[in-house]
């Protein structure tokens, strides 16, 4: 059997415990994990410089070696989080629905683990401790697939944190990596109906191209964003300002961040220019429409391409448009359903902004920037869902539960 | 540009206005819909009569032919269905959760329609009207695309709906009708990513297998069913008879009927040979393990490959168990997760195995064949999920919906 399988059938075989436990049981594994994991610092920190050593020896970036690198404070911040998950409440186990039938079946809905998750991420080691935390809370067992760059940090750090379960009540097996770094392993994974009940790609672009493609297993998509600003035509200045510059620079690297301002051509004609002044002096790189170019003549021009780029760096698309109506459309054509905004003082656009556009969060007069989990109170976010099946936008700890119905009769039979 | 992906363009434009329409508007178009399916009767008979002549010429089975059949009765029947559709609650425009920030956004998470919806499925012309009607409720697009059998029947029906749309509020482009008979037009459908939200299969388990193992448009799937009961030691003889015998007999072409009768060897030494002999006089074939085979010389021995065998037939496998641990172990080794019965008396197993059983629904001395939407109170259903994303057992209305968050503010940035 190799490495995948393996694991994925542990994972699976522990699962059938994992769903069983108590919300205290599995409040105290995420402390005893925490506490382990400050515990081992050292060790940790040892095997991650492996991992940067090997990086910079590759050429690898600095920054990236920065989000790679652990630190003690760091390691202390990782289990920090840990701590909060334990303090959430426990998603598993509720009765959602309860009801009687008129030949006296009587039906419960009830929240249940999803079962076996597998994560399939890029380079940060403290992924791979948060998808650890946020399963075992909501009773699943996963197998993490993180990125190569990281391998000997996941493996310190998944170690460590097995020798931990082991003396909970959680089984050691419901938390496996998988160590292959071929994309082999990936692509076994993708393939594991009845062993994975999920697969959750974190990543790239590519990496979740990859993952929509070629999985058989059920896929919640998360991740890409194209998302646009609509700075409509009665928007008071400093605040349309505010938000959009915040969208664009505050951290472009991020899905919710902004790719492409609209700007109402009456609010561009009297203002483009001044807003235009102050993202270039904060080193925005600007692409525009023809009608932009005639205002801004520093602009290059803006292909249907840029429209559909998520630059992920300071690089803006500005398009000057008529109304409402043609912003709503240049969302339909280029937007990826993630988080759209509308500035505006004018109360019917905003509702029909907020009405017809089809994205996980639609904002009105605030920045795109707060879909995540932990600006919305969830306290902890697996990834930011943008499907519309079984979870949109910022996924919490219900997103990671399933349902199933309990029927108790007392001898029904189907007539 | 194909048919599928032309139809599938104008059915995302369609889901556009759809996604704006009122509960009265919505139903006052199903309403309409069931009208002119009446009206238009007999036409829609005429174009079945070509499809059931050519079926006869091709050697379809009379069973099967009658499946297909439509008569002013049926067509009846299938219109009071859209009727049926149109009384229940609307599940979208809900406010599912509403919650302020300290930072003074106020959050509102709205169930809102799932876009466009693919239905892939076999002959019976009753799921065109069935998919379209509850898709169209829910504010959805909806690409259907029928098996070749009925093509003729299903080209008509749509003509006819698509007609009677014309006069409602809802875009006659929101019924969408893929004639192509090729297994091309199915493959291109399962690859419309941005096209179509969703996919859901509804047909037997190769059509399903083809479209979970080859589509990148999220799917839920439906129907595969191994379902189990099992008789416990306390089990009382009358009921447990009656609940298995219904569960196997009752209608064993579908989903929710058993498929192997697990038995406690208690129960089994004594109620076994009255049992079967129930079951031997109903026709049903008997497979059993070795210790099945002791009491019931007549049963041929039960492979591995039998327990893993939907039969949907007049055949039982019969296993003999230690105890509920055994029980659970096999329903673990070979269900699918759909729906599975424990008929005892003694409640501590009953808990135990609703508690530890994955499946979609779980049953305590009741038949397994009360897993459907209608039976569950939902008034209709698109299919039954066997899957644990978005869905999960006998899928109502609300199903066929999403979320999104609305998000208002007054100039908040992210710090």
């Amino acid at each position: 059997m190799s490495e995948v399988r393996g694991k994925a059938a542990l994972a699976k075989a522990a699962a059938q415990i994992m769903n069983r436990l108590t919300t205290n049981e599995k409040n105290e594994a995420l402390l005893a994990l925490a506490d382990a994991l400050v515990e081992h610092r050292q060790s940790i920190i040892a095997a991650n410089a492996i991992d940067i050593d090997r990086g910079r020896a590759n050429g690898t970036s600095e920054s990236l070696l920065d989000r790679l690198k652990l630190t003690p404070d760091r390691i202390q911040g990782i289990a920090e989080g840990l701590r909060q998950v334990a303090e959430l409440p426990d998603p598993v186990g509720e009765t959602l629905e309860t009801f009687e039938r008129p030949n006296g079946l009587r039906i419960e809905k009830i929240s249940v683990p999803l079962g076996v998750i597998g994560m399939i991420y890029e380079a940060r080691p403290n992924v791979t401790v948060d998808a650890a935390g946020l399963c075992l809370k909501t009773g699943n067992a996963v197998v993490l697939r993180g990125g190569s760059a990281a391998l000997e940090s996941n493996r310190r750090i998944v170690e460590v944190l097995r020798e931990a379960l082991a003396g909970t009540a959680l089984p050691a097996d419901a938390l496996q990596l998988v160590e292959d770094p071929s994309r082999a392993s990936v692509d076994e994974m993708l393939k594991l109906n009845g062993l994975l009940d999920v697969v959750i790609p974190r990543g790239g672009a590519s990496l979740i191209r990859n993952v929509v493609d070629n999985a058989t297993v059920p896929v919640i998509e998360t991740g890409a964003g194209i998302c646009h600003t609509f700075v409509d035509e009665s928007a008071a200045y400093d605040m349309a300002a505010d938000i959009a510059f915040n969208a664009k620079v505050q951290r472009p690297s991020v899905c919710n961040s902004m790719e492409t301002l609209l700007v109402h051509e009456a609010f561009a004609s009297q203002h483009l220019r001044t807003l235009a002044d102050r993202f270039l002096a904060a080193d925005v790189e600007l692409r525009g429409c023809e009608r932009t170019r005639a205002i801004l003549p520093e602009a290059s021009l803006a292909s249907d391409g840029d429209f559909a780029t998520e630059y992920n760096d300071y690089i803006m698309n500005i398009r000057i448009v008529d109304d409402l109506e043609q912003a709503l459309r240049h969302i339909a054509d280029f937007g990826t359903m993630h988080s759209e905004c509308i500035v505006t003082e004018n109360a019917v656009n905003a509702a029909s902004f907020l009405q017809r556009v089809d994205a996980a969060a639609v904002y009105h007069n605030a920045s795109t920037r707060f879909t995540d989990g932990f600006e919305f109170g969830y306290g902890a976010e697996i990834g930011i869902s943008t499907q519309k099946l079984h979870a949109r936008g910022p996924m919490g700890l219900p997103a990671l539960t399933s349902t199933k119905f309990r029927v108790h009769g007392n001898g029904q039979v189907r007539g």
